[in-house]
């Protein structure tokens, strides 16, 4: 089989014009970029908004392994299943990032012969919208020291200042600066850095207002830091509200891309994971539902924090109900949870397989906690033998969910048709989606809610001044946000070496964060990188253009 | 009248691929962005390589004071009268930063009637350009810094990286900083900082490339710094040029709008006026001679700076020879130059007219030099008075040089039919184009002349070292290279008191820049701030949108 790249290449890929026709859209209803993207403009979205809406599906997936859980794919080929059976259909994910796709190689949106396209425009600009977060990011933060250096009228204090910088590039000498040197001509010195574009607060605002004037009471209320009375400050005690809405105007609208399949898919978004709540935007979820029947999307790293954090989170806040959750699994992803080494993974291991189900089983059980109707996409390799299907099968049948093998990587939307017919008759009825904890429940209770019920921890160990700080927002009125946890993706628990079903552990709770203007209040329970750096050999070093124009070594 | 704004927003802007057609470019040859935007392809630009050129002629003005000249007005006007006699012209102008419009308002491409739209895209994000600009430029300075903390194979002094970061923002707390603090795993702490992404030297390297592969022999050849034996160490050294150049790829390619005629105008690129050469693309340029019978451009500042830079650096580098010069003047720009304060500029004053008539004196003459005929443009102010204009007019006669009165401001291209005419006329044959010096000239020397027989200076004091440097590069290989002189604007001499024809003055020369990839060497004359700051109060503070998401405040 030809690489993802050599398959993105030889799409035919419709006229972008086409596609938005397919969504009833005009050519006045989207601004093009190029012949192959779009946007969808503010006016045509606001034209949708009383559309009846169409059944949301997330697809998430057991604890990723280095074995790949195929999870993209596995939502692109759901999408081009349910079009093949005629349900209308749209596919809405995150974009990628530009940065690290020069440290490490760019990704494909999906794999094999369940992709978005065009490939290249999303690894690189695609169309600007991360440029804008950085924009408008920057845009505060060049206020914050104006502010200071203009007789600092707010009094804030420059050694509390928490608002940074960011660059989408990975580069590891920003992380920890001193700013303003070279005298009083250049501000106030004070220690600052950079964060990578997608770890921005305004990323994740972008992701979760719901139009423009959301999307500037939310930029608004960005705590910035504080002033001489350890009392906060905002983006709009700053005055810089208004001028990142005008930055992020563009950016607020959706991205209308294709499948390989030419349906409709929109990326649009691209918050982090693990201190932001990875998902793609709402704005482009409620579009999709305005103007598809079916809406099949993704949330980051496993159901533990994507899912959680997608029903937790996004929905809440942005009033979505879904419909039904995919829980991909893959044997080989499987047997790792049950101890199998990368190197082995080659070999049939029934036994281990067994073992690793012990994952998915939790993932599930988790999901149906939300009240919704779950089924597990078993994302098929060539290598997966017979007999571990045949278990793996067993074991979803013990526990009373369908499992569906999909071939999609393999054929595409015809490897996926089963897996759309069992979506439609599981959403034959809307789903009667229940948070995992209502808004007015305390902080600190969310968070041990979270741990102890999704995760199965045993405590939360929190760092000393951590419930003091969650106690001081609770008094401050921040005591209905949503909680937002940063952890390892690839275990329940805090440590990424235990796979599979973990019990009995603490969560240590190293620091919480309030995003007052995402609209959360981030935990920390970990080391959580925000400025990658590169590695010794950076793909950079291979990346260039053929003779033909023709970018390489991005892929 | 209506304000610049007002007049934009109510343009009749036709379908961009309208304009395309008008050009003879198909559907297939431009890339749109929106409607009323686009990027003409690469393939299509090598398609018209081949084609026979039209006239370039380049809109230079006197030098600039408050009270204004209108040289891009001129440039619009000019274009639109053409097109109205039936020449078939284009615009080349510069594309605006983003930036600085949030420190004070930002600009209209021309002015009144003669404006190139849409005005508020140009001002914002427009076609994503400087973004890639300031992705590649960065890249390049994490490629650096993560060399030296991967073991520094190539022995790179820390103290001596020259290489700065960038970003399109008004931010002078990022001018001076110690980077890279934190600890070994944040990189090896140095000082640096940061220039605003239009004095980058990738900015001026995308406007002089000639094409794909000329960009990345450009980008290849930046010097970043020293190594511990004092040998410069390039971008190609560090393995950045490949991947610079794909992340500019779609940023190299012009940019079609239209002016509020529906003329086409290609607007691309945005070099500094004072530490780089100042004109848009050649590219675009190119593109427009082959596209069109008419090229109209203009180059930065005063023709002291500007159209030097234009003749003896774009000119010299890409191969252009231009056929004709309209040197922009007003009445009031000239009273200033003469004497009068701007507040008394309302008043007539035809002897401080005639007396600033020897800076307009000076640049006519500076122009004829380089061997092409000069037309003055009277841009009309409704304040001026008949006995103002008679006495420009003597002026202009008694020294054999035509001037033409526009009233493009008010009328559009029909203001500057007469100009028009004059331009058509003049370019009845090519213009022999003669460069100020030979490339042969030792760099010390093309300083000299720049400085004597351009600005008149008697005598270039140099600081201690300069000198040095000079004989450094030339031993090194750099001696062909033409100079880029960075000095005040407002005067031919570096004191920017000094208005109308000084002479007998010396220019200090503090410090001298290789700019190997762009490909002059940059002699600063004066202080020349490369990071901007914001002013007390900034226009961020008012800029938003308003209930209908048009944006307020900007303009």
């Amino acid at each position: 089989m030809k690489s993802d790249i050599e398959i993105a290449r030889a799409a035919h890929k419709q006229p972008i014009s086409d596609i938005a026709a397919r969504l009833g859209l005009g050519a006045a209803d989207i601004l093009p970029y190029g012949h192959d993207k779009a946007k969808i403009t503010h006016d045509a979205i606001r034209a949708q908004a009383d559309r009846p809406q169409g059944r949301l599906i997330l697809v998430t997936a057991i604890n990723p392994t280095p074995a790949g859980e195929g999870k993209t794919t596995t939502t692109v080929g759901l999408g081009d299943g349910l079009n093949r059976i005629g349900a209308r259909a749209t596919v809405c994910i995150r974009e990628a990032s530009l940065g690290p796709n020069f440290g490490m190689k760019g990704g494909a949106a999906g794999g094999g012969m369940a992709q978005i396209v065009p490939m290249e425009d999303m690894n690189l600009h695609f169309t600007g919208d991360f440029h804008a977060v950085t924009s408008a990011h920057n845009l505060l933060a060049a206020m914050i020291d104006n502010h200071i250096h203009w007789g600092n009228e707010l009094r804030i204090d420059p050694r509390r200042v928490t608002w940074r910088r960011v660059m989408d590039m990975n580069d590891r000498a920003l992380r920890q600066n001193v700013i303003a040197l070279g005298g009083p001509a250049n501000g106030v010195p004070r220690e600052s850095g950079f964060d990578i574009t997608v770890a921005s607060e305004v990323m994740a605002i972008l992701c979760l207002a719901s139009d423009l004037a959301d999307l500037q009471a939310r930029l608004g209320r960005i705590v910035i830091g504080q002033n001489a009375d350890r009392q906060p400050v905002t983006a709009r005690d700053i005055g810089a509200d208004g001028a990142m809405t005008v930055l992020l105007r563009d950016a607020l609208q959706p991205n209308l891309v294709q499948t390989l399949e030419n349906n409709p898919a929109l990326v649009h978004g691209g918050p982090f994971a693990n201190i932001a709540h990875g998902c793609n935007s709402v704005i482009a979820t409620r579009t999709a539902l305005a103007l598809s029947d079916y809406v099949v999307t993704e949330a980051g790293f496993g159901a533990d924090l994507g899912a959680e954090k997608f029903l937790d989170i996004k929905c809440r806040l942005a009033g979505l109900s879904p419909d039904a959750v995919v829980v991909v699994a893959t044997v080989r992803a499987l047997k790792m949870n049950g101890g199998v080494a990368r190197a082995d993974l080659g070999a049939e291991n029934v036994e281990a397989l067994r073992a690793g189900c012990a994952n998915l089983g939790r993932h599930i059980e988790n999901m149906r906690g939300y009240g919704l109707p779950v089924v597990v996409a078993i994302n098929h390799f060539t290598t997966d033998t017979e007999a571990e299907i045949a278990a793996l099968h067993d074991y979803c049948r013990a526990h009373g969910v369908e499992a569906v093998l999909c071939r999609h990587w393999e054929l595409g939307g015809a490897g996926a048709e089963d897996l759309a017919r069992t979506v439609v008759a599981m959403t034959a009825e809307r789903g009667a989606y229940t948070p995992l904890y209502p808004d007015e429940m305390p902080l600190w209770d969310k968070i041990e809610t979270i741990c102890k019920r999704i995760y199965r921890a045993a405590r939360v160990d929190a760092a000393p001044g951590v419930r003091a700080r969650l106690e001081e927002w609770q008094a401050a009125g921040h005591g209905h946000l949503p909680v937002c946890i940063a952890k390892t993706q690839y275990s329940f628990s805090a440590d990424p070496a235990a796979l599979g079903a973990p019990e009995g552990f603490a969560i240590p709770l190293r620091e919480v964060r309030l995003a007052a203007g995402a609209g959360f209040v981030v935990a920390i329970c970990g080391d959580i990188m925000t400025m990658p750096g590169l590695p010794r050999e950076p793909a950079a070093l291979r990346i260039g253009l053929d003779a033909e124009g023709q970018v390489q070594g991005l892929f």
